[in-house]
């Protein structure tokens, strides 16, 4: 891409938009508050970064506390072996030929990596895969009410669990939930029977794997849980301010961008479409949040263009060639769309990270 | 990236997930249709590369008897500037001295490079960036109903072509509009009205850019128009589909998925999230069409996983580790989320390209 990166020491308001960047001071508070919270309770720390995508980041994430890392594929993961990182769990059902033989060259290679099964089908392709020299720790994964992947109930996963067990190759870790919001009860619930029916038949169940953003803070109502995994919290959002994870004081990313469009009194355009700050809702009826501008509502993106409804705004709107700071639904998905991410400290360029693992779906 | 990209002579069954692929002959077939269309109707034909991003599609297009290309941002005319391209019209208001600066620049290098502008303070920054030896030429962008940038009325339009024309380092080459859809008929009545404008005051309107995949077939019903821009087409997509543009036969991209879990009867998940599919609606309720899988409807969308409700679902649908070809919505956001494109001819993989314009947004 052939964007005019900012040095280091230029201020923001002379950068080309559109243009993510992160507050220094906001995100090291993130990730040192996070960590406090989990030692404090005595619960392991897994970052995963899905959010930012850069080992700078992820580096600043182990240095506070974290035990590892969480990656969702297994390029990310390469990704982050090539850049050192020796624990890494991907939370994925890891499928087919080729993945699989990029999975093995993996273990090679990364101190401590593990996966995920949540059916037959995805252990029976690990178990054929790896050996007993050195087996891979599989978790099962369990929905306790995220209605995405896993398990449906305590039975499922204990018999999983066996399954695991009984492959040469391959050593039953624990489980792991990505769980809905606000299920801390279904979680433990789920969590403490499956141990029971593990016990039964004599089987340990090491790891006890949480996860999510917006429940952080709650992480301690899961007693059982031995481990968070969490991964927005490091930038924050507006999706985050709305579950009362944290305040706007804490939004560590916002989108630079440049009005240039006022077409008409109650419309201006800005030039952050959907490939700067994707249309991911979220839930709300709008595309981000203007800082500043209460009532103005980004009403639809193209690709390139933002529609901003100004009919709601009382305040006098920025002109044409002027620059508004949004805040974005999900901070997650802007990483993917920007091959380089610029930190900021009080408005001032600190440095520019390579997005290290952008597009890394397969 | 690190994706384990294909070779030419892969069938597509052995390429790994998640995968945009382009049917070779649907894409030639579009290109032909379209531009026999407008070679019938004696109209200039610009396609928007936005759509694929990727010089060679591009040379395709001029092959056919495109007169030019159109981008959107400075930084993707700039990728086709390198890439030997020397009729680039940029549909954008530019503003900002970094971006000026790179106008010129590229103004150096391009025979034929147009912009647009829609207000005097855009006409101002290209009036002081150009200068009368090689004079830069300006479309005025006119909202005829499409509710994003542009003047407002023919009158405003007629101003704004003098100011053009008064500028020494500007040359006012006519006027240009993105339509609503099923708009033609307000296109034609702001053309011939600003026309008539300008021609009381002894000024010419050599081009008249009209736009749009939907309506391309309809570009005839606005006969004052000398040239159409449309990208979508290319590729086709769902919702030129429910436009009526195009038939399923029509359709040049799929994006292949792999079922990776059956957590419940009715639920399977595949590995194509927002990071293949983005997250656009484009009034849809669903994220794409599984083709040959009615009634499976991709309800949800996380980075790496799409939840396929199979409630409604008559057909047994593929079991975990098969494959799956989705429709997407809307095929230019998924260009832009990839650093490569795969072709294929009767499903054997015939050449990837690399998508050269990704990412340029500035």
């Amino acid at each position: 891409m052939n964007y005019p990166w900012p040095e280091a020491g230029t201020p923001l308001d002379q950068v080309v938009t559109p243009m993510p960047v992160i507050d220094e001071d906001r995100l090291a508070a993130n990730i040192a508050k996070a960590q406090a919270y989990f030692n404090q309770h005595g619960k392991a720390f897994r970052p995963h970064i899905k959010t930012h995508k850069i080992a700078a980041v992820a580096r600043q994430q182990l240095a506070a506390g974290a035990v590892g890392i969480n990656c969702q594929k297994v390029s990310e993961a390469e990704v982050f072996a090539d850049a050192g990182f020796e624990d890494i769990l991907i939370t994925y059902n890891i499928l087919g030929a080729a993945k699989l033989k990029r999975l093995r060259e993996l273990h090679e290679r990364v101190a401590r990596l593990s996966v995920v099964a949540d059916s037959e089908a995805v252990v029976q392709g690990l178990a054929a895969t790896f050996d007993p020299a050195k087996p891979l720790a599989v978790l099962v994964e369990c929905d306790t009410g995220g209605k995405r992947c896993g398990v449906q109930t305590p039975e499922a996963a204990a018999i999983l669990a066996q399954k695991i067990a009984a492959a040469p190759g391959l050593r039953f870790a624990g489980i792991l939930t990505y769980p809905a919001i606000g299920g801390a009860a279904a979680v433990e619930t789920f969590i403490v029977r499956t141990m029971e029916l593990l016990a039964a038949k004599g089987m340990d169940c090491p790891i006890r794997s949480n996860g999510g953003s917006p429940d952080l803070f709650s992480a301690h109502l899961v007693p059982s849980a031995t481990e968070h995994r969490a991964g927005t919290y490091v930038y924050n959002d507006r999706s985050m301010v709305r579950s009362g994870h944290c305040t706007t004081d804490d939004l560590a990313m916002h989108i630079l961008a440049t009005v240039v469009s006022k077409p008409a009194p109650d419309r201006a355009i800005l030039d952050a479409g959907s490939k700067a700050l994707t249309s991911d809702l979220l839930g709300f009826s709008d595309y981000g949040m203007i800082e500043g501008f209460e009532g103005a509502r980004i009403v639809s993106l193209s690709e390139e263009h933002a529609t901003v409804d100004l009919k709601d705004c009382r305040i006098a709107f920025p002109d044409v060639g002027q620059m508004v700071k949004i805040v974005p639904n999900h901070t997650c998905v802007v990483s993917n769309l920007f091959d380089r991410m610029v930190f900021h400290r009080n408005g001032i360029v600190t440095r520019v990270e390579i997005v290290d693992a952008r597009g890394t779906v397969w």
